[in-house]
């Protein structure tokens, strides 16, 4: 079924496949992929529909939160592109969606228009379910484009943000209590962390803190890593191992190196791949 | 004085500049750069000449071991390149630098024509002072190509070998016998890491550990790091920073990522810059 959303990616032209990821235990997929505004916001229409004609709101389960078949659609900047150029195909996109496939959409982050929709969690709290149940009586769930009225395909949240590093740390523990009392700890809107988002899981016996990292040049990734290891040593446990969630940006794993091999003015330009694809180029 | 040589490898067509770096300290450069085997040959060979003409051995001064202008000139094999084609470029440059330069040339690594000279150290020993004065009477310093007698130029050393990363560990002291005994305690040498090897320094009133690190797919980085930092704590100083010199594959930073922020599963294809350049090519 992700297949079938990957061909139809796929079959626009100038589109660059970069990635593709299924994690069994949140029953959810994370597909990536790059080009001009105008191919991938052809080919995120083409992956919408291919998603609402197969996944069934109804039908599905999983710990992560959700409220549509093509749950989250954000746009990323990259080489020369802004992040307002991002928020104007997310803006077309939105409105193409709700008119042509009939499904409610929502923008979000530098995308939204309406300030209580810029955070993600705010649009997604209480899931599909909710949603269903709520849409056509709540006017603080009117959607910015389509029906207020939701299908088997549920609703999709479309956005601009910058790059984000999404990442899970298992814990030695199966006490689901614990993931969630750090994720509680770390995450900014408890107070925590800038830029950190984190809710706790039990995944396949294990306790999980699933983290979004929306800005790792402001929050570093080892500053997330080490405290989530002191927080859990406060609680008897360990971080057991992590796992990154599609892509990272090198700039994220430069910082590593600076941070854990004190290697402070480690720069881009000295990884061998980098250098040889820069004087390619 | 740089630059020059810089120019005369850039002279050569096809050749990518890949890094540049001068150590004041060491009195030092390296210069990086990628080519097909016919041009990395030809640019070494410039490289070779016009270093010889501007860097007058009886005239350098600087704390790190070597012989000649142009001291040592590794081939390193790059995308479909074996070792032993790099070792071939060596052989055939080392035969053109003799002939043409009259330069006394050394083959090393997997270059080498003895066994005693695999090891770059072991040809280093004493210095460009040492060779001057015995290479005509010591049948051990007899050349592989070129003549038994060295001028201003000193001798050059040619070899092929796999990437390597340098890099110089600073601690806090001022104590050049600590970052002596620190050295002497991790390489491979004195009985310490695999493929480590490793000098102390005072480089600008800082003790410093120099390294290198031949395979950092046996040995990695992290192993290298900690153990520094292990035995610097053994001797009541630490690690203030450290750099790198020259360039540092990709593969190596992601070992550091794998190791400290135990990202047991991270693969170079999750790195958002390397699928994008893998899907453009």
């Amino acid at each position: 079924m992700v297949d079938s959303i990957v061909s139809a990616i796929r079959s626009v032209s100038g589109i660059l496949m970069l990635d593709r990821s299924s994690d069994i235990d949140h029953n959810r997929s994370v597909v990536a992929f790059a080009g001009s505004p105008t191919a991938v916001s052809e080919a995120a229409f083409r992956a919408i529909d291919e998603a609402s004609r197969h996944i069934n709101m109804e039908l599905h389960t999983g710990v992560h939160p959700r409220i549509g078949a093509a749950d989250v659609v954000p746009f990323v900047p990259l080489s020369e592109a802004t992040l307002q150029d991002c928020a104007d195909v997310a803006y077309e996109l939105g409105k193409r969606v709700g008119q042509e496939l009939n499904i409610p959409v929502y923008l979000y982050e530098a995308a939204a228009l309406r300030p209580e929709r810029k955070r993600l969690e705010n649009i997604r709290r209480g899931g599909y379910e909710k949603l269903r149940d709520t849409i056509a009586i709540d006017p603080a769930l009117e959607p910015d484009f389509g029906p207020s009225a939701v299908g088997a395909a549920g609703a999709t949240i479309i956005g601009a943000r910058n790059p984000l590093i999404a990442f899970n740390i298992y814990l030695s523990t199966g006490d689901i209590k614990i993931a969630q009392s750090i994720a509680r700890t770390i995450r900014q809107s408890s107070g925590g962390l800038p830029f950190v988002k984190a809710l706790g899981f039990l995944v396949q016996d294990r306790a999980q803190v699933s983290i979004n990292l929306t800005d790792f040049t402001q929050t570093s990734l080892p500053t997330v890593i080490e405290a989530v290891r002191s927080e859990a040593y406060k609680r008897g446990v360990e971080i057991q191992q992590t796992e990154l969630i599609g892509l990272i940006p090198q700039a994220a794993l430069i910082e590593v190196a600076r941070w854990y091999l004190q290697l402070e003015f480690l720069q881009a330009s000295q990884i061998l791949e980098t250098q040889i694809a820069n004087s390619l180029a």
